[in-house]
């Protein structure tokens, strides 16, 4: 199994504290743009990688989902799952690393995968895995880290001399590992180009159906002027794709 | 007709000493890659928007075009394309600008564009129009400035305290005009994000086939170490679509 960073004290004590923790999907500014992306869930069934808390997953169940299979590989975040989610929803929970689950062929009408699959080496075993488990049709819709935030070797603003943020863009074409701290030490990323997840998507049979280089709107900028640094370098690439030709 | 700097004397003599109007195609680093993406041009209609000296017109009558037509708003910069182009050769040249530019219907089975599409304002207009001009699976390759490259108040390397050089990205999400200032002064560009591009493409009938964020490969690093800094952020995407579905 993969680094499972989650299940360190520090880290799960810090990820509970997220907007999108406390709040779920709500808490989480790019959720209306990943919405607009869904297929009408009403009796699909649905697989969420690295479902975390769960709360896309009783979503998907409150809005007619037949059936909801949540996967993450951490043991906590399963644990806090299960335990917000009514005994009779027709959700399950697995604990699994991506690179070890199996999935039942042709078992799944659509896949949800929210700043997960940035954490994954192995992209392309997990497309191919994907493409087995979704219907001809079956859409795929992800969030990640968009590579203009993962790319640099300090990702952090810099102000220049007029008062100016900038985002420092550095190695934006030599992808693979990044360490960074975000709430524990040591957290390893993989960093992609767009080209190479749109190319990679397209190997494994998936056409592009929409890409989004998330930044908020006018009314989420009123609501919450601390996103208006979202504008200057896009942190999410949220993508939509299908299983097939369009 | 959009801005013609073109034919001002100081940026025409600028444009003509650089690598790619003195050497053609072969002085264009992104040109393998670029290549790689264009059809069989054997016994195919082709339109150049922004042709320039005429290079890519010239390459694909001698790679079997059947007629090649090349368009371009600069007068100077024709001239010399007739003037490097054999009277026999089935290419015709015609100064437009694109917003003007009248197309016949089907008329075209190939279209290409390099380096031109960036200074466009009304790109949804043309993109209409190139549906028309194009047969049912006809193919449209294009390069264009990177947004990374384009979206910064300042677009310039900056170095940091450690001597490392990023490149200082604002503004991503803040689409349209930009002002800069290279070979002339006051050069308008339009930049417009990936996701932009990607679903302007899509409104307009087009399906994606291929996008690169260029970077030099290791050969090319080897034998020009000055390409380096291409691979700490991009500065050309390539894109090819085709008219309909895949």
């Amino acid at each position: 199994m993969a680094q499972n960073i989650y299940d360190t004290p520090g880290f799960f004590a810090g990820y509970s504290q997220l907007a999108r923790s406390v709040h779920g999907l709500d808490g989480a500014p790019e959720w209306p743009a990943l919405q607009a992306m869904l297929p009408d869930l009403r009796g699909l069934r649905v697989l969420d990688l690295g479902c975390g808390f769960g709360w896309f997953c009783r979503w998907a169940s409150e809005h007619g989902a037949a059936d909801v299979l949540g996967v993450d590989v951490s043991a906590r975040m399963l644990a806090k799952a299960e335990a917000m989610t009514a005994a009779e929803a027709a959700i399950h929970y697995q604990r699994a690393g991506f690179e070890t689950l199996t999935l039942a062929e042709a078992g799944f009408d659509f896949a949800y995968s929210s700043l997960a699959l940035h954490y994954l080496d192995d992209l392309a075993g997990l497309l191919a895995k994907l493409h087995r488990a979704l219907v001809p049709g079956g859409k795929l819709v992800f969030s990640v880290e968009h590579p203009i935030y993962m790319a640099p070797t300090k990702p952090a603003w810099v102000i220049d001399a007029a008062g100016r943020k900038t985002w420092p863009v550095d190695g934006y074409a030599i992808e693979g590992r990044r360490t960074t701290d975000w709430l524990a030490d040591g957290v390893i990323k993989y960093h992609r180009t767009i080209g190479t997840w749109l190319r990679l998507l397209r190997l494994h049979g998936f056409t592009l159906l929409d890409l989004d280089e998330w930044a908020p709107s006018d009314a989420q900028l009123a609501a919450m002027p601390a996103l208006a640094e979202e504008r200057e370098r896009p942190m999410l690439l949220l993508i939509a794709v299908q299983r097939g030709g369009a």
